[in-house]
């Protein structure tokens, strides 16, 4: 295997990171075959982690009661969100499809073992937050390679972590970081929902680039890339 | 663009999953192009996030007085850390290289905004660190596209935020995630430079994975997936 992508692979690559979505509507009843699981689980594992610590864990679950409670601990949370905002928006934001708990055909618990080969790991000494942003880039492999795979994924944070501990046996030191839906769907999106639907627009990439400091929008010697940024290109 | 992944467009995206390194070493001198350099934060920032928030800022860095700066914050802090280790370990340690800092093209900055279409973000009601793991997947995307770019990219830990926030004049309520140090290298190894090392194992996939409750190794209703997961199935 050559270091270097061809611009097949490039392709490949790329098809994944922009046509990743989250998805929470549009799952179909066909179950995921095992050896796709494990693939998709298999790219998890093989993300980065500060100190090589791996300090994932990856639940899976199909079992029905747990998913109720899941799904109810959601209702109630939803519930208690929406009171936050005001209509118009409270009526919008009650109208949105927000997780598909029920109707994915598995359902994956991402958990943060900070003990994991502790207490000594490098590059969590001065950051100890790094452990759990291991866990984060294991969980956007998890995202691309079901969605290489052609399956669908919702990421349902609008949930109790103390429910997710409880039905899930969680020890007191075990983080749940992510909920996740997986199934197959009938399509994906061209864009995400929330941008569909109008309720937060795309920021342009040369809203969130800086140069060398805080807010610095201009900087000579990033001209070129500047000019280019401010195209959009892709 | 049909859904389906062709084996081919597989095989780019799996090649990014599994050749992405974290490059300490091996940095060239040869500059970025501007238009790669692009093409890797447009797909950063096609990253999933939470309510659509897109919390994430990228601050790009060349001057050699902040590199510097950075630089000598990872000497105190990478000696404080040897100093909670015992020989023999303190002694592999240190001699594990670590960042790129000043031989690396490009130093990024990976910020988050907790107030960006704030107050009310969706899904982060119940989980508020949720816009905080969204900008690890960012950064993740941006380490993969770095990947198939065929830049290698270095994530530096050992470093205090309290120095990146004074250097790169972040306000108060802007959280430094990530110091990433990208740049072209000789080549990619085959293997986690810590795992290499014999620092640490790399865990089997089984380890990493249960069944429906925390620690639940087994389970009839998974007995497929469990018999693929033990032969590591890639």
């Amino acid at each position: 295997m050559s270091d270097e992508f061809t611009d097949d692979e490039k392709a490949g690559f790329y098809k994944a990171i922009y046509s990743r979505r989250d998805v929470r509507s549009h799952f179909t009843p066909e179950p995921i075959k095992e050896e796709t699981l494990t693939k998709i689980l298999h790219a998890a594992h093989h993300a980065p982690s500060v100190g090589f610590s791996q300090p994932w864990n990856f639940i899976l679950i199909k079992d029905l009661k747990t998913k109720q409670k899941v799904k109810e601990s959601f209702q109630k949370e939803h519930e208690r969100a929406s009171k936050l905002v005001e209509d118009p928006k409270r009526s919008e934001y009650l109208s949105l499809k927000l997780e598909g708990i029920m109707e994915s055909d598995v359902n994956v618990c991402v958990t943060y073992d900070p003990t994991k080969f502790g207490p000594f790991i490098i590059g969590t000494t001065s950051i100890p937050e790094a452990g759990i942003y291991s866990v984060c880039g294991a969980i956007q492999n998890l995202w691309l390679a079901a969605r290489a795979e052609n399956v669908g994924l919702g990421w349902v944070s609008i949930v109790s972590n103390d429910v997710l501990k409880e039905e899930l046996e969680l020890p007191e030191h075990i983080v749940p970081v992510a909920y996740l839906c997986l199934g197959h769907v009938t399509n994906f999106e061209d864009k995400p929902d929330l941008e569909r639907s109008g309720w937060l627009p795309r920021l342009e990439l040369k809203d969130v680039i800086y140069f060398e400091k805080w807010k610095r929008e201009e900087d000579e010697s990033w001209d070129i890339i500047q000019k280019m940024i401010r195209t959009n290109l892709k």
